[in-house]
């Protein structure tokens, strides 16, 4: 894959955008730095000729924008999904700022889109949101006045991946990572599994599975490597149902 | 003088601006950032509403700005005057991307006021105001659409001025990470386990616990870490040898 292409593959995922204006501003500051995939989910907003004056020469990304009903929808087929949110301390996801996250994302691109994830402009990101993310992005801010506005955000991030790839020459991934699909259904099956094993009580589940989704998405799972936890919750799973099954 | 003051002696000078929603986008993309020094060259707008509710919490920014007559009257007590732009190959003036110039520019405004100029919307900088410039900063961009919007632009130089002001590091959360000894003696307890729940067969290992150990090596194990997958091997053992106990 050619270099600017790479660029091609990472998403911007809007969540819940409810200024047109603010939908024009994202499609410009991504063209002019070479993104094109931008993903709007259950936007409060239409594409109008607000949004379209701001996109200016980029109205062709915002005209290709795919609308998803959920966020899952958007998440999918990615390998990584990273949630801009000036949030930190009370999230259990490894954070970096743009900088440090720009070479990881234009490595990971090149297993399949990678999703930077943007909250409504008054809400931000929901925990429930954040939770189906791997990743947090803080832009660096004004600890006096850290309110960027949604475009600019967006400005920021496709700037440094643009920075980062005319600076780098990236080399390739060794192994396939994982779909954002293939992880969640793993990380399901070994909530079951954990249950199913008497570590995890659902009447208490307390901070567990949240640690083990960071533990999974620190690693950066990999497709062999689901096969193989897949393997390993079967192989507990069994041991289990053979308690179970002996009355045990 | 302080790290953050450092960013308050660098000025943003617009020049003819004509879209009140710029102006304001400015000085909310300024104050994110922590400058607070706008002047502007022959406004062809008023601060307005528009203005004002694009500047959201930076209207003190826009209700501070200086108005100058001339270029020459706004540069007068700075030290340097980088003009950003996209021309370059036409001028005499060394060029330099907002990242190399931005630990130069901190440098400089040790000294005394450093200026970032941005032209027109529509015309840009004319030739005899680049004359007055001393550097040119190219804001890297797509080739095939490198129209950046001036709030944008100055987003991008603001973001790189107080990411080279912070180091580009935002200290990583406080989890202590498990000692080489904990590493291992984890893993050799999980090699145990697994071959407990017939999941791995010591006559024939193949290449399971080398992948086991890089999957765990790239997630960084932290200590409360090992003491959940403890509890997981635990449980997932104690299934196993019920089993056992009951001549499964």
């Amino acid at each position: 894959m050619n270099q600017p292409s790479l660029l091609h593959q990472v998403r911007v995922v809007l969540l819940q955008t409810s200024h047109p204006g603010n939908l024009g501003a994202v499609a410009r500051a991504m063209k002019v730095m070479g993104l094109l995939d931008l993903v709007l989910v259950e936007p409060k907003c239409a594409i109008d000729d607000e949004a379209r004056a701001r996109a200016s020469g980029a109205v062709d990304v915002l005209n290709n924008a795919r609308i998803c009903a959920s966020l899952e929808e958007a998440l999918a087929d990615t390998v990584l999904a990273a949630a801009c949110t000036s949030r930190r301390r009370d999230l259990p996801h490894p954070a970096f700022t743009p900088r440090q996250a720009a070479p990881e994302l234009l490595r990971m691109v090149q297993s399949g889109p990678v999703a930077v994830v943007f909250g409504s402009e008054t809400f931000g990101l929901s925990n429930e949101q954040l939770m189906k993310c791997r990743w947090l992005l803080n832009i660096p801010t004004n600890p006096e006045y850290a309110s960027l506005n949604l475009g600019a955000a967006v400005q920021v991030l496709a700037y440094e991946l643009r920075c980062t790839l005319e600076d780098a020459v990236l080399p390739l991934p060794e192994f396939q990572l994982a779909s954002h699909a293939a992880q969640e259904s793993l990380l399901s099956e070994m909530e079951k599994v954990l249950v199913e094993i008497d570590f995890l009580d659902p009447a208490n589940p307390k901070r567990l599975m949240p640690r083990l989704r960071r533990f999974f998405a620190k690693a950066g799972l990999e497709d062999e490597e689901v096969a193989i936890w897949r393997g390993i919750l079967n192989a507990a799973r069994g041991g289990s149902r053979r308690k179970q099954g002996s009355g045990g």
